[in-house]
């Protein structure tokens, strides 16, 4: 553990938490989101867990829709935040199998941004890591997952194996994640949080010492000044 | 260009196609792997495309089914080439918006050995890179590459940024894809195809110089023995 | 269709437009509605459309969250026009291939209202009958049209036959529907929005012809009370 | 009770499981389907249950695929008992989040004969119902759900409310359905499960009654010799 605590010390992490709970009600999500960051913790790595429906982000799909008639926008402080941080994790719960929509909102901002470039000519995403965290009482850890990562990798986050880890009880009503202390002692989560973490940490730091994603055949204006990197059309027989 | 090919030279890429078309029917979705396996020529990147419905894939969750019954199954020896591979695209078609039977039959038949380790502990999967590959006259594009790139992460491959490209046209019947050259001169297609081909060789070559995925806190064997990697149970209030 | 007029004149449909969009900024989604409507105006059937991002829904899953913190929740109110209208359309954008965050909103506090019961005992929306309308720059009106109708029936609609419509543009950037008129002649498009029309039509007449939806072995209170309509539980070998 | 078994005795329903189990092992899934089938028995209503996976359904989009070059199919035969029910449930595992690639190629195929007419000139699955029951040791009950009923409702069928039931264990590995008797006691699932085959028969009953779907404003060859059924196209403005 003392080499990677090394390693890793100069990563960070944001836990961006999409539970409909606002204030500080109890979320469920945020107590697996506890198992992943005690084991940052252990390792000295730097991590903040935002509650997202605290925050007031505006609708829309621009980077800053305080331009565009909303009269608060919280994202662009956000962005920085979501930039600032080598690997970005996102919770949700689960809501008739399907992510909540804080969780829609924030990665429809995250789009709303993603057509901005980091200094190598690249999507301002690259260079950076992305997994899930995903309670509910009902079923759906899966499908959450499907969307959450694959947006992720599509606005230019790299998806380290196996960093989709939940938990969810028998279908039907019941305890939630944490109720009595229901899920606490499974297993199959508990691994994979923990595998998740750590995965996540991984490729962070291949990354970093790296500089980043390498940068070449991925930068949009070099596409758009016609530079091809091999590419040749395909010809109607 | 040079420094990439001299970079690249020891990796190899497989492609499944998963179109419904057998035999040696023209497939769309083989035009647009042709698109990718093009700029691999270009950086000699060695590379197979196979067409998964000529293969006999028996029904089944078992590493090898013709121990459970089975007449045939050509999964043994598919998976060899699998592994094999430092990258896989899964290329796909789109019916009624889902992924082929056929993608879901192979996604099922990775999944059936993912059990199996490498030498470093860790799920057999890990160390390689995935993507996909869409082409459809119905939309779901994204839908299609939702469920692959999940998948693939799960069992343990490393998604990078980028990793999803593919084609339809306006919604409605119409030509398919590089019918009369429908969607040859598709410019996001084109660029999309060319940064996921890129990304797969980046993210495979930092892999391989790395020996691998790191492995450590990703070992199944070693959790099973009581290590925890830094994980602490949550406990009841 | 003077038939149908008056079998159709006890009917009320409400669309809700869940566009990003607010104020009165054009919308996409808001055009494609119109070509539904227009039907239902030639039929002198009674409907109503509403732009859901213009109204305050909290975030939660309570039937009204102003009793649960939340400064103010339009919701109470909008559940009172969707419980009087024998038809719910939800019309959605999609981004990143996904319904949007309103449109999650929507579903979530549809949801929150679900344990309520009509006079015959059964979940309040059942009798009503629900579609959807779908347009986007990029892809996905049968991914989204699969989370909206999923969670329709869900909580008690019916989905009658092809009750999904939409359009989307040639892969990547482009006009939206209308843009200078596009889409406007696509007759896939216009076909299924009015087939759509009518199978909504046809079924909300057929329950209220009926009474509703008949209520026998569907009220909760019943199967609460013992009574199982005929299940017997299956017995361990 | 009685009433309905007189209401009902016309009616007759087809369950195709789509297990990837084969010949007569043991499926979960199956164990579900019976609880279903028990009330149908109750009510003397006529059902069969077919192992989709022990029948060769060729590869391919078209209505018999002998004629496409394949050896063998067997999905004209089952066509014909599809289209002999007035009651159609899909029954599948869950694996990957996905229902089994078995359901997958049964949908396809079932799309691959949508394009028939009845002698009503609407689709030919028109005036038919559709639910589908899911078991899963692995979470995704209400995925594949979203799946299943989106195809069926877009080929002519109609989704009554609540038709999606299903069971699934707490998350990670441990019994599957009916595995020493899991589930059996759970309400959630018998309650679902007898609340879908209640309203399929009501509604198979109703459309019964009415001598199938009504027929205008939805009959493609109208549309296609130019009838409008009160649509106006939009116009530019």
């Amino acid at each position: 553990m003392d080499d990677y605590k090394a390693k890793f010390k100069n990563l960070s992490a944001l836990y961006l938490n999409c539970t409909l709970k606002t204030g500080d009600e109890e979320s469920h999500t945020d107590r697996l989101i506890k198992v992943s960051t005690g084991i940052l913790d252990s390792l000295e790595v730097e991590h903040e867990t935002i509650r997202v429906a605290n925050l007031d982000l505006a609708i829309g799909m621009k980077p800053d829709m305080t331009k565009h008639g909303a009269d608060k926008d919280d994202w662009p402080e956000l962005y920085k935040k979501v930039l600032a941080a080598d690997i970005l994790v996102i919770g949700s719960p689960i809501w008739l199998g399907e992510k909540s929509s804080v969780a829609t909102k924030l990665i429809e901002r995250l789009y709303s941004t993603s057509a901005q470039y980091n200094n190598m000519g690249q999507y301002a995403y690259y260079g950076r890591v992305g997994g899930c965290l995903v309670t509910g009482n009902e079923d759906g850890v899966k499908h959450v997952g499907m969307g959450v990562l694959y947006a992720l990798q599509h606005i230019g986050y790299t998806v380290p194996p196996q960093v989709d880890a939940g938990w969810i009880g028998e279908v039907g009503p019941g305890p939630s994640y944490g109720d009595g202390g229901a899920g606490y002692d499974n297993d199959f989560t508990n691994r994979n949080t923990t595998f998740m973490t750590w995965n996540l940490l991984h490729m962070a730091s291949l990354l970093k010492q790296n500089d980043g994603f390498p940068a070449y055949g991925n930068q949009p204006d070099e596409w758009n000044d016609g530079k091809r990197f091999g590419f040749q059309p395909l010809m109607t027989d």
